[in-house]
């Protein structure tokens, strides 16, 4: 194994483009005046019309506290690991629960009970028409369980961490501050809200 | 006012596109493979490397719950109105302190107190470089404070509205289940944190 490297960054014509596009809108906005906008968008957006699914994952252990399973990836357009949570693009015809527990197989291993189904969301809406379901599922351990094989597409090398929740928000600020890593932003928000409900006066 | 109308969408060619390309990159994996990614980016990357700011905002009233301010905008990429924090693009040479409270100030007319800066995270690591740092804002207000002026840009028309933080996660939700709203995945996935954390025994 080696450090993964950048050769190089080129521009990518339109017809040698195959996952992404760059589209160009025009609109109407409510003042009546015609405008335009940018945006960039997959090629292989599911039938259901939704992109992708990210699992929130929470591992049940007799004698553990409950934790969460997070994958570190090399992201080429990061240039970096990324922290995210297990996720993934929906196939054609999937739906988001299929999609969740095929994906959490696959880069984890694990079978799990999905709790809740959250409703389509959108990634980074003023770039970008694409959208994500966070699917929340709890995995039931047994005291001495190895953990199980993954089962990884060609050229997917994925590490997997488990971390306690309670230390979730702490350990994503202590990649953070690592230079060859960054956090994704939907895990550091859901992190975020955790750290906030339990440290703040809400009522 | 009348409802926002998409009137076309067309392939955008990268030498028209002003805000974002695309981009062909190679790179070698662990396994020494030589492979190729594609990731859409943003012209306008501030100095800091960091594409833009979200306001985790806390408004605080002698009388009332501590509450939130979203902000409501028709988004083209989505066709759809979003449910959003305040957010914006870093301005060239502008640290992530200064475009949180210059945007927070446009969007809402609000000036308040940052109480912590995250990361750099990022927003779609599969789909494009695009980053993003959340800002937590605190806004001290009096008795009988009016709502404040915006100071948005041409063509901005942003709806603000003010959400108590505990109904955050069940707002969202009603939001979602409207046809003409889309709930961003960043708040999304704050206000889920927040409901898990309250809702589930994590130690």
């Amino acid at each position: 194994m080696q450090e993964p490297t950048v050769t190089s960054v080129s521009d990518l014509s339109p017809s040698d483009a195959r996952w992404i596009a760059l589209k160009k809108i025009d609109f109407i906005d409510q003042t009546g005046t015609a405008r335009t906008w940018e945006t960039a968008t997959r090629k292989t957006t599911s039938k259901a019309g939704v992109d992708a699914v990210a699992i929130g994952n929470v591992l049940l252990h007799p004698s553990k506290p409950p934790s969460t399973m997070l994958v570190i990836q090399y992201r080429p357009p990061i240039g970096k690991y990324t922290v995210e949570w297990p996720a993934g693009l929906i196939d054609e015809n999937e739906s988001a629960q299929q999609a969740a527990v095929r994906e959490m197989k696959e880069e984890t291993g694990y079978e799990g009970h999905i709790d809740q189904i959250g409703p389509p969301v959108a990634s980074d809406p003023g770039m970008s028409d694409s959208t994500i379901q966070l699917v929340m599922m709890t995995v039931q351990l047994n005291d001495h369980e190895d953990l199980p094989e993954q089962r990884l597409d060609d050229g997917e090398l994925i590490q997997r961490v488990v971390v306690p929740l309670t230390d979730l928000y702490s350990r994503l600020l202590e990649w953070s501050r690592q230079d060859n890593f960054m956090v994704a932003a939907k895990l550091f928000h859901f992190a975020a809200g955790m750290h906030f409900a339990t440290t703040t006066k809400l009522v």
